[in-house]
C-alpha cells in the first residue's frame, strides 16, 4: 500500500443536509464539516482515509455549490478544479453520472472510481483499503462493485445487500469477491431479523467501485436522457464555466444511483467488510461511535459536565456547564443558540424538531 | 382592613443563600432577589402581601451586607434606615433578636413584631393577611405566636407544628387559635404520614408573630449572652455606625430561632392556616406553584420551547431554544453559563451539583 495506485480516483459525494445530528449540523455546515468524532471534519477523515492510495490531484468532491468554499477549506491538497459544485441538489444519480463523465476527459475511461460519502465512520481503515483494492480488481473484471458492511444487527435503517455465489475473482489480500443477488430497501424489525439467521445479507454503505467506461455505459443504458447533459456540463466545468452547470442540472431528474442504476444493472459485485463502519445517521450511532471501547454506563462528554447519578450520557457543550442529575442515556447538545435533550432511543426523532423549526419559519435555527 | 394597623411592624430576613434553586439562584442573587415567580421578585412579593396591613415605614428587612443594595433597589419605598445588613450570616435567632431590640427603640414595646420569610409563595393573600391579624390578637395577649400552614401531603421537608387546644383567644375574622403541643423536626415518611392521619400537626413556614417586648424578654431568658450584645449594636445603627455591628456580629452563636426559643418557650401559638403556601425550595416546588390550576402533563416554559412527546417539563431559557423529545417530569434550567437537567423527582439533589462546585473551586458558577 506504499505505491498509491494511480488508476484509481476518489469521488467524494458531499453534498448532504445533515439534519439528523441538529443543533450541532445545519443547513450551512452539514455534518461531514464537522469535527463531531475528532479534531479533523468527516470530509477530512473521508479524505485520510484514502491518503495511502492515491495523491490528492485524484481526489475529487461534489457538493452543493454553497459549501465548495468549505471543502476548499478543510481539504486545501485537493486541486481546486477537482472540487464541483451543484446549483441545486439532485440526489445520488445526477452526481455520480456527472463526476463519470469529467473523470472520462480528465482522467480517461479506464480509471477505477472509487463513490465514497462524506460523513461516514470507518474504525479499521487498512481493512477498509484492503477491501477497496479488492473492489477496484472486479471492478477491472467489469462489475459494479459495492462494498457489504458486515451487520452487526437486525438494524432497520439500512438497505441490506443479498449475496449470490462468489465472482471466482481473486481480489487483493485474498479478500471475497460475491455476486449480488438482490438490493433490499429498509427493511421492517422481523425482515431484518431473518436476514441475520440466514446469513449473506450486507448492509448497504453507499460505497460503489466502477471503472469510468463502465459506468459511463450504464448511465447511457438506464438513464440517457441524464447522461445527454453530462458532456455538455462538463465541457464547461473544463473551460470554467459554471454557468452550463446552472442550466442543465436544474433539467435533472432528482434520482439516486441505487434506485435508478445498482439495483437494475446486470455484473454487480458485493465485497464483504467487517471495517467498523458506522454511518453516524443519528446521536445514538454517533454515541456508539464515541464510546468504542469504553464500558457503556461512561458518560462521553465534549465540554464541561457535572453528573450525579448519570449515567451512559452524550454531552456536547464546549460553552456552559452542563449540570445533570438521575438520568441514563441522555442526549444533551447545546450550541449558542439551541440545545437538544433525549433519550438516546429517541435521538432520531430529531427530524420531528427540525419539522417544527420549518414550519415555525426559524430559518435561522435550521 | 382599609386601615392599616400601625401598631405592626412587619421583619422580613432575607438572609438565604439560595443554592437549592442552582443555577438561577447564586450566592450574588439568592432565591428572594429573583423573579422567578411573578414579574416580581419574591422580596418584593413578601412586601407587596402585607401592603395593606403596614406603611412602607413600618417594614423593615434584615439581609446580608452585600445584598443591602439589592434590597434598596427592589423596595424604594421601604426607607434605607429599615435595611440592616448583617456582616456575616448567624442564622434566625441572631437576626430576630436584633430586630426586636432595634424595633424596641424606634417603634416601641408595645408593636407587634411579624416575621416573614422573603422567599415564600403565598397564592391565598386576603386569607394570609386575615391570619396575621388574628395572630396579632394573639401576640397582644402574651403569646409567641407561628402560622401552621395546612399540610398537603407527608411532606418530610419542613418541620411540624403539633396543635393542643385552643387558647380561647378570638382571633379576627373567626380565625382559630391554638395552643402548641410540641414543634417536630422533620419527620420520616411514616411518621410524617402519622401526623397526617391523626390530624392537628401543621408545617412550621418560619412566620413568628410576638409583641417587641415578649420576644426582648425571651432573648434575656434564652439566650442572654447574645442580647447583651444587640444594645451595642443598635446604638452604633441609630447613630448610622455600623462598625459597631460588624464587630459584635462575628461574636454570636449561629443559631435558629426555632431552636433556640420557639421550642422552649411557653405560651406558644399556632394559627391554621390553608393560604396557598409553598416554600419554593426545590425546582419540583417552583412547578407546583406555577403549574397551579393547570392540567399535571402541560410543560412549564419561561422562553423558548419545542417540545416532541414532553410532557409536565418545567423550562427556563429565556437565551436559547430548548428542543426535548421523549421526556416527562423533566427539569431544564437554562442560564448564561450552566445549564441543570434532572427529572423533577431529583431536583433536591442539587445540592450534590453545588457540592462538587464548591470541590472544583469553582466560585463562579456557585
Amino acid at each position: 500500500m506504499s505505491q498509491p495506485e494511480t488508476n484509481l480516483a476518489i469521488v467524494i459525494p458531499a453534498g448532504g443536509g445533515g439534519t439528523r445530528l441538529w443543533p450541532r449540523s445545519r443547513q450551512s455546515t452539514p455534518k461531514q464539516f464537522l469535527d463531531i468524532v475528532s479534531h479533523r471534519t468527516m470530509l477530512q477523515e473521508t479524505a485520510d482515509r484514502v491518503e495511502a492510495l492515491v495523491p490528492p490531484s485524484r481526489l475529487f468532491v461534489i457538493t452543493n455549490a454553497r459549501h465548495v468554499d468549505p471543502v476548499r477549506e478543510q481539504l486545501p491538497e485537493v486541486p481546486i478544479q477537482n472540487i464541483v459544485g451543484e446549483p441545486v441538489g439532485r440526489d445520488s444519480a445526477p452526481a455520480i453520472g456527472l463526476m463519470a463523465a469529467l473523470l472520462e476527459r480528465v482522467a480517461g475511461p479506464d480509471t477505477v472510481m472509487v463513490v465514497l460519502p462524506a460523513d461516514h465512520v470507518i474504525l479499521n481503515g487498512d481493512l477498509f483499503r484492503t477491501t477497496l483494492l479488492a473492489a477496484a480488481d472486479a471492478a477491472r473484471a467489469g462489475y459494479l462493485v459495492t462494498v457489504g458492511i458486515t451487520p452487526k444487527g437486525p438494524d432497520t435503517g439500512f438497505g441490506y445487500i443479498q449475496s449470490g455465489a462468489s465472482t471466482g475473482i481473486e481480489g487483493t489480500g485474498g479478500v471475497p469477491i460475491l455476486s449480488v443477488k438482490q438490493f433490499k430497501e429498509k427493511p421492517k424489525k422481523e425482515i431484518a431479523e431473518q436476514y441475520l439467521a440466514v446469513g449473506g445479507y450486507y448492509w448497504n454503505a453507499g460505497m460503489y467501485i466502477a471503472t469510468v467506461s463502465h459506468l459511463r455505459d450504464l448511465f447511457k443504458t438506464y438513464l440517457p436522457q441524464m447522461e445527454a447533459g453530462f458532456a455538455k456540463i462538463v465541457d464547461g466545468l473544463i473551460a470554467g464555466n459554471t454557468g452550463v452547470m446552472t442550466d442543465v442540472f436544474h433539467t435533472l431528474d432528482k434520482i439516486s444511483f441505487d434506485y435508478a442504476i445498482a439495483e437494475k444493472a446486470e455484473k454487480v459485485a458485493v465485497v464483504p467488510a467487517d471495517i467498523g463502519w458506522n454511518d453516524v445517521g443519528s446521536w445514538a450511532r454517533l454515541a456508539e461511535v464515541l464510546s468504542h471501547g469504553k464500558h457503556e454506563s461512561e458518560n462521553i462528554v465534549v465540554g464541561d459536565h457535572i453528573g450525579y447519578d448519570t449515567h451512559g450520557a452524550l454531552i456536547y457543550s464546549p460553552g456552559r456547564l452542563i449540570a445533570t442529575i438521575g438520568l441514563d442515556d441522555i442526549v444533551i447538545i447545546d450550541t449558542p443558540d439551541a440545545t437538544l435533550i433525549c433519550p438516546k432511543s429517541r435521538s432520531e426523532d430529531v427530524k420531528h424538531i427540525v419539522e417544527a423549526l420549518k414550519a415555525r419559519g426559524d430559518h435561522h435555527l435550521l
